[in-house]
This record gives C-alpha cells, structure tokens and sequence, in this order.
C-alpha cells in the first residue's frame, strides 16, 4: 500500500516553496506490537507549522529534520491495530503529518466520534483551534463583563472563535481582519461589535474611534505593525495574549519586536503568551464548553476543506496571504 | 531671593545638551495660603526624565511642557511655611524640579528626617530608587528562593539594589553591567553570584553558563539588544519585569522592540512593568525592611553626589554614558 507524503527537504527561506518538500509515495510498513495504522482524511493547516519547518534551538518543540515528514494534526481512520486502546474504525486526531497513512504508537492520539461533529471540527473549532482561542481568551486574556476585548487575526481559525466566545462571557469585541467581506463577516455573521479592515482603514484611529475606554484584552494572531498600533491603545491593566505572529513568520529578517512594549509598563499592562498543549488536561472543559455553544447556535464555525493532499505547499500558503476562509483544512484522497 | 532654575526650552534629539535648556535666576514670589517653601539641597537624577523631555501622548506623565523647570524628584528643607502640615526646618522630597527653591501645595511632598539616614539616600535607596527596585523585584518579579534573578544596569542605582535584596531573598543573583570595575563591586562587594560585562562578553554564552537552569526572573532596566538575548535563556515560567530601558531612551529612532518576544510564549512567562508611582500606599514597608537590611550590613548603597545645579546637562548624562557610580545625584548650593 503506498502512502503518499510530504517529507521537508530544505527550510524556506520566506513563503513556504513546493521545491522545500518531496513529494513522493512510500511503502506502509508492517505494524510493530503497541502500533496502530490511520488512514488520514483530514490534515490541519495551522500557522504554527511555518515555524516547525525553521532551524529554531528556542521553540517549544524541535523543528522539522530534514527528510522527515512534515509535522501536521490529522483526523483521520483506524484501519489497523496492535495496540488494545484503539479499534479498527476508530476515528482519530494527532500528529499525524502531511501524508495519506500514519502510523502511531497510540501516545499523543486522541479518539473523536465523528456522530457528534463532522471530522474536520475536531481539527478546527473542537480541536487545538479552538482550545487555542478558548484557554487563551479565558485563562490567559480573562476578560470580564464589559471589557472590551480586541483579537487580531480575527476572521481567522483562532481569532473568529476567540471573538465569539468574548461575546458569549458579555465582553465588547472588535476585530481586526483584512478586506471588507471578512470584515462584514464578523460583523454581520459573527455579531462582533466592530471590525477594522487593516488594509484599508488607520488601525490607530479605528481603534480609538471603536475602544473610547482602551483595549483590556487584545488577543495577537498577527504581531508586527498590529501589535505596536494596539499597544498603544491599552486600557489600564489590560492583558495582551501572545498566541502567534503570521506577518513574520515568512520574514526574511528578524522578527519585529514590538517597538511600544514599554507600554505595558505606562499602563500596569501584562503580556502572557498560550501554549494550548499546556491545557490537554482541561480538553474536555473546552469541547463541552464550545459543543454546547455550537449546539445553541451562539458560536459559529467555517471551515476552509481543500481537496487533494497533493496541493499541500500552495494551500499551505494561504494561510500567509488571508485568502482561507476560516478554518483550513486538506482533504486527502 | 534668586532661583536658579533649568527650564526646558527644546525637546533633545538623542543624547542631552545645554543648549535643550535656559539656565536662570529668576525671584521667588511670595507663598499663598496653603503653600510651602523650600530650599533644594539634593536633585535625584534618573533615566525616566529623559523620556519626560519628550513630547510622547502615551506616558504615564505628560510630557515637561516647552518653557517649563525641568522635572525631578528632589530633596530639600522648608525654610518658609503658610501650611500647617509644614513646619520650618522639616525635610522633605518630591518633584520639585532641576532648581535651587521649589513652592509647593504639600500634596506630593513626603516628610523624611536627616537623623535616620542622609539626605541623599531618600532619594536613593529609602526612595523612589529603592521602592522601584523593592516592589519591580518582590511584588511584579516574585522570586522564589533558589531561583535564578538576572538583573541588567546591575551596577545602576535600581540594578544594584535588585540584585541585593534578591539574595537577602534567597535567590541566586547574576548581574549584567558594562565594564570590569562595575562586574567586580558587583561580585566583590554586594555579593552577587556572578557578573557579566556586556562590553567585553559574548551575553548569550555568558548567561548559559552562568544560568544553566534557565533565568526565572529578569529585572530589565536597559532594554535594546541585552534584553532580547535573556528572551533567549528564560527558564519555563519565568517573570519579565520591564523597569526601562535605557539603552533606548537617546535613540532617534524608534525604540528598538523585543525581537524575541514570541519567547514569553514558548517558556510560559509573563512580562510585566513596575511603576512605583502603584506602590506608594505601601512605601512604609519597603522603607522599614530596606533600612533593617542596611543596619545589618546586607543592604549596600552607594551615591555618587556631584555638585553644582549648573552641571546640570552634563551630569545628567553620566546616567546614559555608563560613566555614574551608584545613585546620581546634583548636589545644590
């Protein structure tokens, strides 16, 4: 059976390049006792997977070797098993990588019933996504009634449902995306109170215009020029959320470090980052948390579905230039 | 009566001149009801007056308005009085600004008494100086015993006092100054574990060695390039505590950001600033402990007292050039 993968083959330098990878099809091997084989059906796209692919000493997880398959989460299909923890039809997510067929030692795998929720939310909204945009939001951000709370990256997979769930605990929120439709998006679809386009409007004054009181919470997807503008804008006491920075993570040069970081100091501000791996222990709080809300129709979820593993690098890549709509996703086979 | 008196007339580009400042004797006009006189004897002077030279919107104190005495906490004697909470011959300090007379409402203005300590030192250690260092290091740094305290501008007012009252804590100490006299009084002389001397030292290799477990607590007083390298060594749960950044405050450029921020992710840690101005309800407790340890010997303060209101500018820059000895103060009359 062969099993078609993506193994990185350089580290990118910028934009992520279809010549960083091989693409090619490789013999499954036969199961080892303890193992379990998944045909994978869905992958996760994440933005966290762009700095997985740099030669880092300083990440919360080794990169990528060259020659190995490139690190992803998948859903996917128990076909095989020598491991009693896992029964062949059992649907599964993990690391399971950019290819069509994993093989697990069951660690790091966690079952999902796909009667509850199509398979790709348990990649987006009821998997890492949204306890992402959960825990961070609530226990890093800890925004109370009436904060106004500001998420950047907000038409994205994280941002949308950190927006949503500030919404839901009686925060204001105002989102900050790039074009109008993700704008009216948020607004119209989503129920934030106010949404900026980045590309179009002066953050600094829209910002101003729509958080008279300050920010006290800003949740950062984005770093960069978005982060300083915010800094500015903080309310006394605010809690700014590091959970990515996407405009750098193609920069050929040094990341931006935020110019107005003093801020934080002016305004007894606290930066704290989230690492969702941190919260596997609270999953469930999360999931039934957001399944109840899902249920309610109080939070909405998109996801982006790409068909065809095959199209990995350049769908990758839409992560980088806003054109995904929501939560991406590849679809393989 | 002449007061001399320093009042801004242009906002500095980069490092200080004379030429930023009108130096004048001006009469000094009768006290109304309420108000108090006093005649400055000691100017405490401190690398956040650069920054109110500037006409930045975003402070936590509005800019010195062009044509202004220039602003600084300072310590002197009443010598007249129309204010029943001020009597002749009490001493006292607060903002009253680069002059030899100061009127004042009483508000702001802090009793302190010449037969505990001398005068100096309420502005050094038994001052702002030293509830900066106190609250920045226990309140927002919180060392626990055994952790591993780095402190930059080691040798610096604030820095030194850091660096003590975290070993009287119990914690390891590493100090990070320029030059080999300053790593020396460091080590020798206030008991530090070790000192590294950004001006001759590889930092990142030097804090590797000298903190093998990571750095739990960061008290950064210079910000620039030493503060992304310790981003670089923190340990897991690490406290980021931003007092200033000195290096910055000449630059005519913007302020030079963290690069590194994405770390405060990665380790779990949290950056957060410390303004004393928070800390003066609890004043008495950081007075009361800091003078216990300087009876006891374990508590050493150096002030580094220049005469001459004149020598103003160039005094001042000695805080930016690396040149001061402990607490920089301008001696008057």
């Amino acid at each position: 059976m062969l099993n078609h993968q993506f193994r990185l083959t350089s580290r990118p330098a910028g934009a992520v390049k279809r010549s960083d990878f091989a693409y090619a099809g490789e013999e499954v091997r036969a199961l080892a006792d303890g193992e379990v084989l998944i045909q994978i059906q869905y992958i996760s796209l994440d933005p966290a997977m762009r700095g997985w692919m740099n030669a880092s000493e300083n990440s919360y997880m080794p990169p990528v070797a060259i020659g190995d398959v490139m690190r992803a989460i998948a859903a996917g299909k128990v076909i095989d098993t020598r491991n009693a923890g896992f029964a062949v039809g059992d649907h599964v997510t993990g690391l399971l990588g950019v290819q069509e067929y994993a093989i697990s030692s069951g660690q790091g795998l966690f079952k999902v019933d796909p009667a509850l929720a199509p398979l790709p939310l348990f990649l987006g909204t009821l998997g890492m996504t949204g306890m992402t945009a959960y825990f961070g939001l609530l226990d890093v951000g800890q925004p109370k009634q009436g904060d106004t709370v500001v998420v950047s990256g907000a038409a994205g997979a994280v941002g949308s449902t950190v927006g949503q769930i500030a919404r839901i605990k009686g925060a204001r929120v105002v989102g900050i995306a790039g074009g109008a439709d993700k704008c009216r998006y948020l607004v119209e679809e989503l129920g934030f109170d106010a949404a900026i386009d980045y590309k179009t409007e002066n953050v600094a004054a829209a910002l101003k215009q729509h958080c008279p009181q300050g920010v006290d919470v800003f949740f950062d997807n984005v770093g960069g020029e978005i982060l300083d503008t915010v800094l500015t804008q903080l309310a006394m006491q605010a809690r700014v959320v590091v959970c990515g920075a996407i405009s750098q993570y193609n920069s050929l040069e040094a990341i931006k470090g935020p110019s107005n970081y003093l801020q934080i100091m002016v305004k007894r501000a606290t930066l704290r980052g989230v690492m969702v791996a941190d919260y596997y222990p609270r999953a469930k709080e999360a999931i039934t948390d957001m399944a109840g809300w899902i249920r309610a129709g109080q939070l909405k979820t998109r996801e982006d579905v790409v068909p065809g593993l095959e199209t990995f690098p350049e769908t990758f890549q839409k992560l980088f230039d806003g054109s995904n709509n929501g939560k991406l996703v590849l679809r393989v086979g």
